[in-house]
């Protein structure tokens, strides 16, 4: 085998490339199948935070639990890495943390967003790989 | 409002899109919670085609509906496209064609993998994102 090595990330380390991202992957259940899209995310602390639309599919996971997953994985040398945060998506409500996330998080695709979800990282697991048959 | 257009995909249009790129991220249930992990793919006719070993987690998705995830969208310009398709996972039990998925389809994780996953794409969902703010 000439595969890439595969090393677990401890949680400190996890959150912190999750924060080195922009793009990542909510996934969610809408009417009892998976389902995932990519949005924009900033975390802030231990918590994820993304915007959303009142009639986005993924309003549904509101107050269910979800998986939040980035990736920087090189398609050519296969090194990079994954984490996967899984915790409670809540609406955020505090009228002056909404403020605060709608000037740090601006929407990629253009629609008016409406809610600012926060996902707490309760699990956090993440690996990377190294030594990959290019790297 | 600054950001990009999303476009509805075709399916044959998100199906190419699928099979021009080599990773993609596979979505399940895990002890009845939301799970990702990010996979190496190929796409052969209408299929995904992936690679597991018995003791990962994502052998619990086998005879499951899953959702298959691959995405090219760059961080700086915020244009490209997300492709998702639903589908049945099952495990390919037909020995010329296991021989020939797992000859076309190299793992990148060093790790012996004794299944090959086929995930039919009974829906094809995909959008494109242009004219991004720096697109």
């Amino acid at each position: 085998m000439t595969g890439a090595r595969l090393t677990e990330l401890g949680r400190d380390e996890a959150l912190k490339l999750l924060g080195s991202v922009e793009l990542g992957r909510i996934v969610f259940t809408e009417h009892a199948l998976p389902a995932i899209r990519p949005v924009n995310h900033i975390v802030d602390d231990e918590d994820v935070i993304i915007r959303s639309h009142t009639g986005a599919a993924l309003t549904s996971s509101v107050d269910t639990v979800v998986a939040y997953e980035a990736d920087d994985i090189d398609p050519r040398t296969h090194t990079g890495w994954s984490v996967i945060i899984t915790g409670i998506a809540r609406k955020v409500t505090d009228e002056a943390a909404i403020a605060r996330y709608e000037r740090a998080l601006q929407p990629w695709v253009d629609r008016s967003m409406d809610q600012v979800l926060r996902i707490h990282a309760e699990f956090v697991t993440g690996f990377t790989l190294t030594g990959g048959p290019r790297g």
